[in-house]
């Protein structure tokens, strides 16, 4: 059904996005040749282990030779550093992209760096999970998610097709945003959730008065779903922290004033005010289930085939 | 393997838990009969479409007579007017037990309507989903999962095995704890992330700078996750946060406190102070996966089949 699009293909960096990108393309056979450059020789190497790629090196310079479309995965604090490297090495035509979850801060570390005979077209897949490094990726990773290119004003029209057929083919449906919007939206759908989950563990990871096993014990009545935002990248969340500064201060300053208001209900037994905020979050769900953006079933996944017998009866 | 336990059980509320129990237990024969009793005639007349009992009726004095075992799940709010409702029916010797996510309010709402002749070992079963209502329950709700019995002092200990055994038949560990400590220990581990997730969906329900349609369309990004959260029975969380107040209130406290922190961090850019919080979070997944109290899969069951064709292409 697809077929090559690209000539040669660099991916720099190779984790949980890099190396998911190195499936899809290799699966759907949307490259002639694919490129790996990181800077750990560790991870570089097992890359290598599991075939991501044709060619495998830890100069960013070295796998942009000659390829016609550069991919940057790596933490958005990095991009400046890439983009220096690459400078000196973009073939005419090449299409530069990235898949950082930050926009405004990538444009201006990389921007200065991409030559005028190539198009530097910044995005973004909203697609993830807790788990990181190459051995994290797998092909369907974008299936169905949504990918966000923020080109700048004036970007060329064929490459910014280019580039959108081949996220469509990774299995993704394509929005464009501008920088500033992209990055205040997904304050709010991402790193704000991201870093309530974090704190929330935190908190209970410091409590004297009740027990770490107790916190683990009875995880299944709530707190397991942060600890699963929690055990995300640190440093891929210290760079989104760092460089979407104005827009997560913004929303954490919302959600403390409307947290505010709700223990406050807690506090003066305000029934009514709870019921009413408990009921109004529900549409929500709905919308987000109608929208394929998860399933229904309750729980799913989460009942273990099996409990060993040690940990019963207890 | 299991066999009949008890002559008759009451279940007095069949909604999400108290369905899951009747369906357990008629899968697992633990009962002679098994009588329902709930408020709303529809509700009622729902669990006699899905055959969850032998018997209906909406009076839960009328369900208890008889009964050997009682099984209260009802918001917590409720539970005085069930225990006055049962009062004057429970027959000598009758376990009467609860389902409650607070259990120190519950002592305190039946514990003077429950006759000598009767036992009383208030309960909970940590398991539950988003779903509520009687459609909702299914037999494996409770497999894997911990169930919390507070026994009052000088509770008997023949009353204590004979519930302990019937959670173990339905799949459940079960654990002992004073209701003060249970109350605290609920607080950190499911009633705060109930409140914080319910709060952040409206935090981005207010929003005025950023459309719903965007924050449903990038929920895949972690927004998702508590949107699923903040889909449950808004009577439910209403009661509890009413009724575990004083624990509720000191555990926001300190999530607020921490999270100022937090802010701080990020507004005066402190890479280091983020990296570490961001590192610490990690181990907390890890045992809970170990304990079998959630799945490693990343993300399992989160990947759409299926993505309507018009969605396709943005």
């Amino acid at each position: 059904m697809t077929t090559k699009q690209f000539d040669k293909i660099a991916l720099i960096g190779i984790g949980l996005i890099g190396s998911s990108l190195a499936r899809v393309i290799r699966q759907k056979g949307l490259a002639g040749t694919v490129a790996i450059a990181t800077r750990s020789s560790e991870t570089l190497e097992r890359a290598h282990d599991l075939g991501l790629g044709d060619s495998y090196t830890t100069s960013s310079a070295e796998a942009v030779r000659d390829a016609d479309l550069v991919i940057v995965s790596v933490p958005v604090g990095s991009s400046e550093k890439v983009a220096r490297e690459i400078s000196g090495e973009l073939k005419e035509g090449a299409i530069v992209t990235d898949v950082g979850s930050t926009k405004e801060s990538v444009v201006e570390q990389m921007k200065p760096y991409i030559p005028e005979h190539a198009h530097f077209i910044p995005g973004h897949p909203i697609a993830g999970t807790e788990h990181s490094g190459p051995d994290a990726g797998f092909a369907t990773l974008f299936e169905g998610r949504w990918c966000i290119l923020t080109p700048l004003p004036n970007a060329d029209e064929e490459a910014l097709a280019k580039l959108t057929t081949f996220w469509e083919s990774c299995g993704s449906m394509v929005d464009r945003m501008d920088p500033h919007r992209h990055d205040l939206v997904l304050a709010i759908v991402s790193h704000l959730p991201q870093i309530i989950a974090y704190n929330i563990v935190g908190t209970a990871d410091d409590l004297e008065t009740v027990t770490e096993s107790e916190v683990i014990k009875y995880s299944a009545s709530g707190f397991r779903d942060f600890t699963r935002l929690a055990a995300s990248d640190p440093t891929m969340w210290r760079d989104v922290c760092l460089h979407n500064r104005d827009a997560i201060l913004e929303m954490l300053a919302r959600f403390s004033e409307d947290l505010s208001s709700l223990q406050r209900a807690i506090r003066w037994g305000d029934g009514d005010k709870l019921f009413d905020l408990f009921s109004h979050t529900r549409h929500i769900r709905k919308s987000i289930i109608e929208a394929g953006q998860d399933v229904e079933a309750p729980d799913f996944g989460r009942h273990p085939e099996y409990t060993p017998a040690e940990k019963r009866g207890g």
